[in-house]
């Protein structure tokens, strides 16, 4: 793959770094399920496949981000035809089925918002689709614009060498994270725990960071607090670094299941633990105004598609993701800094947000 | 399989509560590597084979336990037409290749140590074969009887209809657990994590509580503390019960890795955390005093023999083992009662602990 002169290489550009394509006529999305065993696009040939996809796990993390600006730029190329009325109709309509492939996750309503605020003014089809392709691709790319001021704010704080603790997959943070400390001329070490159920560490975090070149070591799920614990033979950890689906005005950290776990036990061994998130949610004062989805509990007795548990247990639990009091959090690191969390509303928004 | 006119069914006696047997000239050990899924013996001609089976953890928990046991009642068996002292060296040598199977567990040890102890005495080889065959047997007796104790000492922590949440495989402590609560008259809920590497918890604890007829929820290593956090969608989880593999006099409970972050959870959370052991170490006045294990990295990238971390990634880290210091653990639960961590050795053995 080339562009202009400059051949991109995994080194630069990890393969989860362009994981979503509007390309002949569908939105392509890579699989996440099953790479990087397997590369292989999902082919959604309208918005209400691109939110199966993302229902069905295809892509999480930033992913539903990309795929649900993808889903809106194919509907707006798809309605070219139409009356205006109709056309916009059914924008509204692609914009809901993609709001509500996931409860917790934020991204796509961020995404449908953006692109039906700037189809609102259209007078035309015409203009109605170009305003809606070129607001997808602006979304995107303020995404990743954010996202790399996000990772600049954490550099900050971090300095280098540290060794830095992971959990799941942070996606465009941990790629515009890894780019920023490049920037700066700081050089991290990798902790990445493997995150049962989907293995997201083991496959994604740990892949992308090893393509970057990055050093990684790999734990399990329940060795977290071990690592964090002063004295062991990994070497001290210096910091506990998540993503946040999402964080509630009060601070609350709502990610993958399993990063309270390592919060309380970062807390407990006075290991700072920064969460990233573009933005706190305006519309969620606290924790409790955040839905937490809970998935097949088949997938825990299962790993990558093959049964592990003993077939006479019947039962599993699996949310999703888990709630992070803001007490267990160092600062929550926004595209406008990084807060103290209980007050990470008001320092965000000002005012507005009390 | 019957004894007397009572037919033995896995609702009392579950598979796992008899996985280690000296036949026809050797010993064989339930393979829990692959049990549920295969149910398999690994046959071991003498104690060196048996002492290769501890370590590549065919049978771990109780089982090396039992397998240090069985090991010298063959050892002793196949020694009678040695000359006397010719007997005694080949059972010390015999006891050195047990003890030194794996570093942190201590139960070999003791085994070793009261078979031989048994044995001095002896002026004949009949005499000292009659000896470790009649030690080994009443050594692997006592462990269940004062694993039974601890059991009823545990019940009586625990109110009916508790939920409880546990970690990895407690092995006979929890067959003894479960058979004390019975005799009580109480009935606990249980959950278990799967415990990677390994799968003890998802394979070994929830088929034996499956067998026994308990309900019992099966979990990921990382939603432990989601588990323990109040109003969780799981319900509330009443203490969490875990077997120690050593306890240091001054309260530091050694146990799979995995257990300090469930303890530092529950801690945070004000879940009681009762950690169970026959005794805490004589040798061990502190956690220092205890080697922590670490095993081949390369399981923590394979799951069940397939590999499931990204092929990219080279490096990982398995502690076997985690150290949880005693501040957050509520009561040691030992045969001789439920005693505060911080002074274990002192109320277990009385001064000589100082």
């Amino acid at each position: 793959m080339t562009t202009g002169t400059t051949e991109l290489t995994p080194r630069d550009h990890p393969v989860l770094d362009d994981s979503v394509r509007v390309d002949g006529g569908v939105v392509r999305i890579l699989d996440r399920r099953v790479f990087p065993e397997r590369v292989e696009w999902v082919e959604a040939a309208d918005a209400e496949q691109v939110a199966a996809a993302i229902t069905a796990m295809v892509t999480q993390s930033s992913g539903p981000l990309f795929a649900a600006y993808a889903g809106l730029e194919l509907t707006a190329l798809q309605v070219r035809e139409l009356p205006l009325a109709a056309a916009a109709e059914r924008m509204r309509v692609a914009g809901t089925a993609l709001e509500n492939a996931r409860p917790t996750n934020n991204h796509p309503r961020e995404a449908v918002e953006h692109v039906l605020a700037a189809i609102a003014p259209a007078t035309t089809t015409p203009a109605l689709v170009e305003a809606a392709v070129e607001a997808a691709r602006a979304g995107a790319r303020s995404y990743r614009d954010r996202s790399h001021r996000l990772g600049v704010e954490t550099v900050a704080l971090l300095g280098d060498g540290a060794r830095v603790l992971t959990h799941c997959w942070m996606d465009t943070y941990l790629i515009e994270l890894v780019r920023a400390a490049r920037e700066a001329g700081k050089r991290f070490e990798w902790v990445a725990t493997e995150t049962r159920p989907y293995l997201q560490g083991a496959r994604l975090t740990s892949h992308t960071l090893a393509e970057f070149g990055e050093r990684v070591t790999l734990i399990t799920d329940g060795m977290g607090a071990a690592a964090l614990a002063p004295g062991s033979t990994l070497g001290r950890v210096d910091a506990l670094v998540t993503a946040a689906d999402r964080v509630s005005l009060d601070g609350s950290v709502v990610n993958k299941v399993g990063t309270l776990g390592l919060a309380v036990a970062a807390s407990a061994f006075d290991v700072p633990f920064y969460a990233l998130v573009q933005a706190p949610d305006l519309a969620a004062p606290t924790a409790d105004d955040i839905a937490v989805e809970e998935r097949d509990p088949a997938e825990v007795l299962h790993t990558l598609g093959r049964r592990t548990a003993s077939t006479l247990v019947t039962e599993a639990w699996y949310p999703a993701f888990d709630v992070t009091p803001a007490r267990f959090v160092t600062r929550i690191v926004t595209d406008r800094g990084a807060f103290e969390p209980a007050t990470v509303g008001e320092s965000y928004y000002g005012a507005a947000a009390r």
